[in-house]
């Protein structure tokens, strides 16, 4: 039941929090919003994604986030990706620290979301990969799907053991398992990670959690005593999945960041100014955000 | 990592789930949700308490419900008592098959909650334990704010472990800690409950969680690792604490449901018949549940 004595919480708000949401923000909103997880503390912030503005609206103004970010050495700013024009577009940028390559665990939910099964994804992954290492810039990978697929229902660990395995043969910087459509659960997140050590021992690992379900903390808590190093997680717990319209987003960070405190895990992030945050995002988005501890406040009252 | 092969879920809707409730049901709603407990399954039921109905109105019609409960002999009926008297009038009605005592963590929780500091709450706890142990009747007994106290803050874990090992001299037939104001993290949650189990290795150990900063299914995880064989839960997740106005309430049977299910825990109750049970409460309550399995549904879709 070892808890590690730290973890890095990597903010995705920016990016996974707001590309469902109906409401587009402007870029000085969403540059506002990358502020707030920069006055928290936070060292990881995911703040666009390179995809087609057709698709993901939320998104096109990829390259403006970009220019507008504060410059600042001690953080490092991801982009996620899809393919090699997203890395071509993130490189031109010239202001993030790194690219989020996305492959899919499953050959339904690949084509529909990236127009790739599987074994492309795969190689589509590892070239850009060796891109990324060849030219010195870090290039991860996030494994979407893994605990679950809403086309082809369970998703043997075995799969996702291999499609990592394929894809560190390329030199990713980390590799993330991402419960996309949060249904994952506590025990299946301690095996996966456990498993993915086992195969890769000198990988840095991140893990990806929706509380859609609401194992998405249960999850995270799984994770780290497995050896996760980093842990996704978005203000206000924004970041709602179009395959459960009613449901929860993204695990929200400022209820991570409550377990972890209790939890004596150091993390660098501030619980009130992430629940300020939380606050921030309602009327932004016009509506209330799913985050409990926006909703409980902090225990004990004088230390939140 | 070890889970447990089995449990037992208390549904405590009945109780737990409407005291705080300020729509007040009819006995034949509140048996109405009694038997949406018995058509999932549930064998063990918190039916109703037996407090003073000026303080409590909702359970004012505590005999009437114990009167109308469906005799079944594979059924647990337990009724929440917090002194002698509630034990007198649960043992009078001749219905139940087990009274459930409480007794706080905190003196300042203990005084506003029940009128009894920690010592004297232990001493009337020992007088009704060896009551029932006497005269053959089952009597357990919950400490209350065992994992924090909304007045005192941190309750330590030392007091809680004692407190246990006082009442375990008078042979109650079950001890549970509960987090009643919803504060607790896993791996407090499991940390308890492992040094319990090492304190009383023989002692039949139950956890009560509310969901109120979102560890509550993580708490329900670690408790399992931990050795505990029975897990409170309300349908819907109804609940809510009067010290956290706008926050969830018990931990959602259907939600911690879901989690046993895709970790492979026996447990005999059926999903999909609690999802229902959550249903009908929102009418009934006038207002929405915080389930999320009520929203998400279960996963994959053809075994929900």
């Amino acid at each position: 039941m070892e808890m590690p004595a730290e973890v890095t919480v990597m903010e995705v708000s920016p990016r996974d929090g707001l590309q469902n949401e109906d409401q587009l923000l402007t870029t000085e909103q969403k540059l506002a919003l990358v502020d707030h997880a920069l006055e928290a503390g936070c060292k990881r912030i995911e703040v666009t994604s390179f995809v087609h503005p057709g698709r993901v609206p939320q998104m096109a103004d990829a390259e403006a986030v970009c220019l507008g970010l504060p410059q600042r050495g001690d953080v490092r700013y991801t982009g996620l990706i899809l393919n090699q024009r997203g890395y071509d577009r993130l490189r031109a940028t010239e202001r993030l620290d790194e690219a989020g390559l996305v492959v899919p665990a499953s050959d339904t939910f690949g084509e529909r979301n990236q127009g790739l099964n599987v074994a492309d994804g795969i190689a589509m992954a590892q070239a850009v990969l060796r891109h990324g290492a060849s030219s010195g810039f870090p290039v991860q990978v996030t494994i979407a799907v893994a605990f679950g697929c809403p086309f082809e229902g369970e998703v043997p660990l075995e799969r996702v053991v291999e499609i990592a395995s394929r894809l560190a043969e390329a030199d990713p910087v980390e590799i993330a398992l991402a419960d996309t459509i949060g249904v994952g659960v506590p025990a299946q997140v301690y095996e996966a990670f456990a498993r993915l050590r086992e195969a890769l021992p000198d990988m840095p690992l991140r893990a990806h959690f929706h509380d859609t379900r609401n194992t998405g903390i249960a999850n995270a808590y799984a994770a780290l005593q497995a050896g996760v190093s980093v842990l996704d997680a978005s203000m206000g717990g924004i970041g709602g999945c179009p395959f459960a319209p009613n449901a929860s987003g993204n695990i929200a960070t400022e209820d991570l960041v409550y377990m972890l405190n209790r939890s004596k895990v150091e993390h660098g992030v501030d619980l009130e100014t992430l629940i300020e945050g939380a606050r921030w995002l309602e009327p932004v988005l016009g509506k209330p955000v799913p985050s409990m501890l926006l909703k409980a406040g902090g225990f004990p009252q004088d230390q939140p």
